[in-house]
């Protein structure tokens, strides 16, 4: 930690073109290096296989050639993005002539937790070098030789053009302990951010005294408002469960005003269940749909990142209101209608980090949004909500300039 | 806790009338109890002398009938700035023609932790309400009495005009529990902010599991750089000083280029001891000046908030950049020179919230700044850098618009 922090002062103060250099150097590096990865993952793979890891998983962590050329890829993209340091935020001048200018800067050291996923690795690295910031990682002990040998092609790379290779660190030898050193790393470490299950995300918050970037859960809710056009309802809903039910801005539950049940339910459980959907529904929607399984409390509370989805009848906007504010995570919420009173009180009461009007909850993403990168997508309230790009992985510092001014 | 979260929907709903007025409310209401505030105020008092309060904590303690007209004043100050929440932070359309818009919003619970200032519960209550924020207090036992009165005026003042009471809780009679409570609220309180010593700071960063929004001390640094004009040196390191000592913007080291020794040191010192401050003195620094006394290793890592300054002869900018990372809190530094590359050099390199050059560091502050209040000044990179305003106490929501649009 303290070598990553002493490199964050040389890193922090690179130019637009050598931080472009330096991911170029790390792309080409890692695509040269490709035997050489795919021989330390075979590794993990193996002790993976042997220590019973789930066959998700086990795809998760692996890595051939082409997913080593997607990783090279990822970086060379990244290192185009604009640099997020330097901009201007805020100016302004005090009566008095002092002038200031509020301007964004790296953060300086950023950690990363996160569980077999050896991509990781590479995209945490490349963005956290993009905006000036040196990386410590924890990439978990399942992907412990994957890790270790992406780590040391990329600080060699960072070498070969002449920028600080410290400024690349992991904990992963060190285990558990690393992981709790980084956490309390508190003036070293400028912020932490875990990407991974529930579970890992709970553990970070609850055991760091260095400040979290939540990047959270997804039970995401799509509410068919009275006035919800048919085909409209239809497709985003499906588009919404199906496309990639696996991410956090899947749909989980669909609340469906009564006055339009009769009209909505029948096709839109079709048009689910032919793509493969299960349909677990309350007893209005089972009746008119005439297939699905019956809902549980449980169902309500589920991220199921697979072709299920909840589906409930709800009396009116209120009703649905009053569940997403007990259910959802604050991800994103959708609502399909045509009052246009209806959708001014759901975008301004409901308390998430994305707010939708007609429109697939798919497209909270910073892909999407324009970002170029997406380090995360959080659902906390401090600095940064939403999809967070290269930007939300800098801080400000003030600049003031006088001539000689002093308080009266 | 739950209680604010349940008044924070209505208060976060709130128009900027109803805000204004609300405060304003709040104001008359403090005015008009100063009677029953000051009765109060005697019990906590006559409780601190027989504890053995110290004289300094008793005055910061003691409400007299000019500092609850001041109190109320302040509410009346905050009730007129503009309205922090729907401010349009970033605006982009799609290629498919989905319109995002990100609006500023409220937190929704702000806890505050501080200790026997009951002045506090009025200004970050104020501060909190006017951002659209439900407010949970911690407010100390030394000041139990007052902030109770305080709390309940307030509570009634805002059911007067219609607005949730609820929204200004105290867990003060829960004592040390409570503060636990709230501390380890999450997902009932947004953010919390610490006010108050390095101990209680730490005690809060250590403990929560609320994102915290740190306002730190200020070992704070002015440099003489071997260019600095005598002038500028003597009026800005005395003003930074003696102007008001006992805040985190008063300067506690001055370091000077060797260079400038001689021409610099006698002056500076002498203005400062006439103004009543004991100069801690490197060795050259008392030969030069003839007056002050030895500093120790102590001396440079000290928050004198007193009428002492550290004084430290360095052999040039790099020695002096060296001291500030090891010493700074990374609050506010300032070099006075002609020297536009040092300039450069100093802005760039120093790691700190404000950074400045020829100008008093007693600038950094919300008011100065222009903010009209302030809720603190945030030593931590995450969300809030520097003084904070009404801004600095929302979160961002992105709202999307769309007309049936899918991800492809």
């Amino acid at each position: 930690m303290r070598r990553a922090k002493d490199a964050a002062r040389s890193i922090g103060l690179l130019s637009d073109a050598q931080k472009r250099e330096a991911l170029q150097a790390i792309a080409s590096a890692i695509a040269g290096a490709a035997d050489e990865i795919i021989a330390a993952n075979a590794d993990d793979l193996r002790r993976g296989r042997d220590a019973g890891l789930s066959e998700a998983l086990q795809d998760r962590l692996s890595l051939d050639e082409s997913r080593v050329a997607a990783l090279a890829a990822a970086v060379r993209e990244i290192s185009v993005l604009p640099d997020p340091v330097g901009r201007v935020l805020d100016r302004r001048t005090l009566p008095n002539g002092v002038a200031l200018t509020k301007v964004s800067v790296p953060f300086g050291v950023v950690g990363a937790i996160y569980e077999a996923r050896p991509n990781v690795t590479v995209d945490i690295t490349a963005l956290a070098l993009r905006s000036g910031n040196a990386v410590v990682l924890r990439g978990g002990s399942a992907a412990a030789s994957s890790n270790a040998a992406i780590v040391s092609v990329m600080q060699q790379a960072l070498a070969s053009v002449g920028v600080d290779p410290g400024a690349i660190q992991t904990v992963d030898p060190f285990g558990r302990d690393g992981a709790r050193a980084l956490m309390t790393a508190r003036g070293l470490v400028d912020v932490l951010v875990p990407r991974g299950s529930a579970d890992l995300i709970r553990t970070v918050v609850a055991e760091s005294t260095v400040p979290v970037i939540e990047t959270g859960a997804g039970v995401v809710h799509i509410v068919l408002d009275e006035t919800a056009p048919l085909e409209w309802a239809r497709d985003i809903v499906v588009n919404a469960k199906v496309q990639r039910p696996s991410v956090c801005n899947a749909v989980e539950t669909v609340l469906i005003h009564r006055a339009a049940a009769d009209r909505l339910v029948p096709a839109v459980v079709e048009a689910l269940v032919s793509n493969g959907v299960t349909v677990h529904g309350d007893e209005t929607i089972l009746e008119l749909a005439g297939q699905g399984v019956p809902a549980t409390e449980e169902d309500w509370e589920a991220e199921y990142l697979s072709l299920d989805v909840a589906m409930r009848v709800v009396d009116d906007l209120d009703a649905a209101l009053d569940h997403i504010r007990r259910y959802s995570t604050q991800h994103t919420e959708s609502i399909i209608t045509m009052n246009e009173a209806n959708a001014a009180r759901f975008t301004a009461e409901v308390d998430s980090a994305v707010v939708m009007v007609n429109a697939s909850t798919r497209f909270t993403d910073g892909g999407e949004f324009g970002f170029g990168a997406e380090v995360g997508i959080s659902t906390q309230k401090l600095h940064a909500r939403g999809p967070m790009g290269l930007a939300e992985l800098t801080s400000a510092k003030w600049i003031a300039r006088g001539a000689g001014q002093v308080r009266g």
